[in-house]
């Protein structure tokens, strides 16, 4: 049985998502496709346009089986974290038997052989490495340079600075290097992207960016965009408008963000994930001198850091994550795969899932406390059905919730801000 | 010399406060007029209308030579911190000979009794007290009835409770014992308030509470309060409205007091001062069921608190003042005297003031780390010429900033929200 699984976030969903599904879906020859998706927050940093469910009810209609919620706690964190959160619930549901991933180069071989080295640390590797740390170079670029090195002196391999340098290309190394953490059976492999680059700006039709459909939406307005989303995507999208759920941006998170920060010291600060080489200094004077989110940004940006790293951090001390925290996190993995929908056809999958995983299937998020309990009695028994760690587990869901909660004070019309939009959504069950 | 001292908010000045201001002034037949003002938080739990520059100057106008502003940390207190606060700094100029509040009584002799045995606590009266607080009385509620019992029987006293359940009353009982702490020598009188209630929502024409006129702000527009406020303090209140400064309302802070309450946990609810008897759980449960912060009051409040309590409350957790600071800031009373203003009259009077205080006067709050460091090198040395505890005076201080920093990103004009008002803001000169 072929279980095709695919890492997304659907920001929204448009005709380059639908190409990569479609062309996953041959390559592996599929008899299910399970995605995990980003929640309410993606990894560039941001709110999503439009939220968790109706994203993952336009991933169910556009011919998704499962749809599994990335905990909340790996979607702000960087490619490293992210992909450790997300490769870690494919390979926890036990079933998933293919990973494919967009790349730049489409040279699985040589993302691997790259992996190979970063997991491995040949000695040779981790000097030039640490020499290139001590100059000075920040964390990215030092191992760029240590892994040029290598590959030069051991073989003819010229390409290796630039498969570190295209953001999909990154994170598909570090979905390697993930799968060889969980040592994982599952079987990468890659697609050379179409059209344009994840972070291209500019609305190019049929085939645009993500970011530049949002940057449509947040400019001049949906209907814009028609051409770049398949009808299904587009018309949930609109739904959302319409309703005056979305569009969802980053900046309408001002005050709740400058609030926050203004009031901050140094020492909270200090110990929140990615805080670091005088950030926190930056993040502290710029807040008080900055009248939107945009501005902190610009503030606070330096040579040194990408703004996407700048907005992940920003969100990260928003919500309080902790470096030490996130270390757990990376060290355990997600402790549930929670689901957000399913189609009939996924339900059959599903219950596989079920039998086999060893953690916990969450359909009904508020019974977390059951779980919890049920977990927490699980762990002083020897004949254990999960592998999770009740605390974590806990930590995990609540920030899940929390993210939710802080989501839905940004919906547009704020009767929808009553209710914590997690304990009451029901799972979305599509009738194929 | 005669120094009048006030005590006042002016959330905004209107014609009352000008009657009580001359009304003072006759009966003190005063030299000098000095007020201590709420900054840009006020007692009833509220961010104040327009900021604390154009409340300064307004009061300067109408005659008053040297506003201080009350720190931040007492404003938000209950009528005990917060007298404590205020008569703390009329009592620590070292020049203020006389003290008139408005009451509903207007009965200095029979407030000064009843502090008398507040501040004296006899045996009898202590153990009436105790059994009501062991009864499950609040309070407020046993200090009443316990009172009340011990005058019944020393006396044919029959009005206490009466004064004990009237604002004002209560807020100049509280000065009464302020000065008993601060063994002061300032002289205090009382003067019956006229017209109206403080807490009347309904607008009376040219004698209406600050509450009516705020509310008809709010609902419907700046000129059909023109009747109830000198003109000097119509004009400038128009003006920052015309700005777009003003006018700032509670709701303003949604978005901050929502998302902040519902990241919180019960652990950290729990410190922060007058989170007692379950109101952790409300504030928690009902932040994630209130789209508004009007909703989020009325679903915490039952009958134990009052409406004016809750949003006390509210405030001190948004801005996280504990229940061991403020027990300090209680202890230790106001560390330094901020000037808002004064006038070319107020001028000699500050000259003399800064002479006789043991605590620093402060013009110009941006160099309050100098005077940090000042305090800390003097704290060393036995000749002090101030009694100021350093690393209190460093929180109080820096409490203010935090409290216009926040206040800054409510005015309606976000263009003001970019500089730090309390570094760059000069202090007000009044040519008279």
């Amino acid at each position: 049985m072929n279980v095709l699984g695919l890492v997304v976030e659907y920001n929204p969903f448009h005709n380059g998502h639908l190409h990569h599904l479609n062309a996953s879906k041959s390559l592996v020859n599929s008899d299910y496709v399970v995605a995990v998706m980003s929640g309410n927050f993606v990894q560039r940093g941001e709110p999503a346009i439009i939220d968790k469910f109706s994203r993952a009810e336009i991933a169910l209609k556009m011919g998704i089986d499962i749809v599994f919620e990335l905990p909340f706690v790996y979607t702000i964190q960087d490619a490293s974290g992210f992909a450790n959160g997300a490769i870690g619930v494919l390979e926890r549901t036990g079933v998933v038997s293919d990973l494919v991933f967009g790349s730049e180069s489409a040279d699985i071989e040589g993302l691997s052989q790259i992996s190979d080295i970063l997991i491995n640390q040949p000695k040779e590797y981790k000097k030039t490495l640490n020499r290139y740390l001590k100059e000075g170079l920040s964390f990215p670029n030092a191992r760029k340079y240590a892994l040029n090195d290598y590959f030069t002196q051991i073989s003819e391999e010229k390409e290796i600075i630039e498969k570190l340098e295209k953001s999909n290309d990154i994170l598909g190394l570090e979905y390697l290097n993930a799968l060889k953490l969980y040592d994982s059976k599952i079987k990468p492999q890659t697609i050379k992207r179409i059209g344009v680059n994840y972070n291209e700006e500019q609305y190019t039709g049929e085939i645009s960016s993500a970011t530049a459909i949002r940057k449509i939406i947040e400019d001049e307005n949906i209907e814009k965009v028609k051409d770049a989303l398949p009808d299904v995507s587009f018309n949930i999208l609109k739904r959302e408008i319409a309703l005056k759920k979305g569009p969802v941006f980053l900046e309408d998170m001002r005050d709740m963000i400058l609030s926050k920060l203004r009031m901050m010291n140094r020492n909270e600060l200090s110990k929140i994930d990615g805080v670091k080489e005088g950030l926190d200094r930056r993040f502290l004077d710029c807040s008080k001198v900055s009248s939107t989110v945009n501005q902190l940004l610009m503030c606070v940006k330096t040579k040194r850091f990408t703004l996407t790293r700048i907005r992940r951090t920003l969100l990260k001390i928003f919500f309080d994550l902790t470096e030490s925290e996130v270390q757990l996190y990376n060290k355990y993995g997600p402790q549930y795969l929670r689901v957000l929908g399913f189609s009939k056809k996924g339900q059959t999958l599903l219950g596989q899932i079920k039998k086999v995983s060893k953690y916990p299937i969450i359909t009904t998020p508020s019974r977390y406390k059951r779980i919890y309990h049920k977990l927490s009695d699980e762990s002083l028994s020897s004949n254990k059905k999960f592998n999770s760690i009740p605390e974590i587990f806990l930590k995990q869901i609540e920030y899940d919730f929390i993210a939710s909660n802080i989501y839905s004070l940004l919906y547009k019309d704020r009767k929808y801000s009553i209710y914590e939009p997690d304990k009451v959504t029901k799972v979305l069950i599509h009738e194929d």
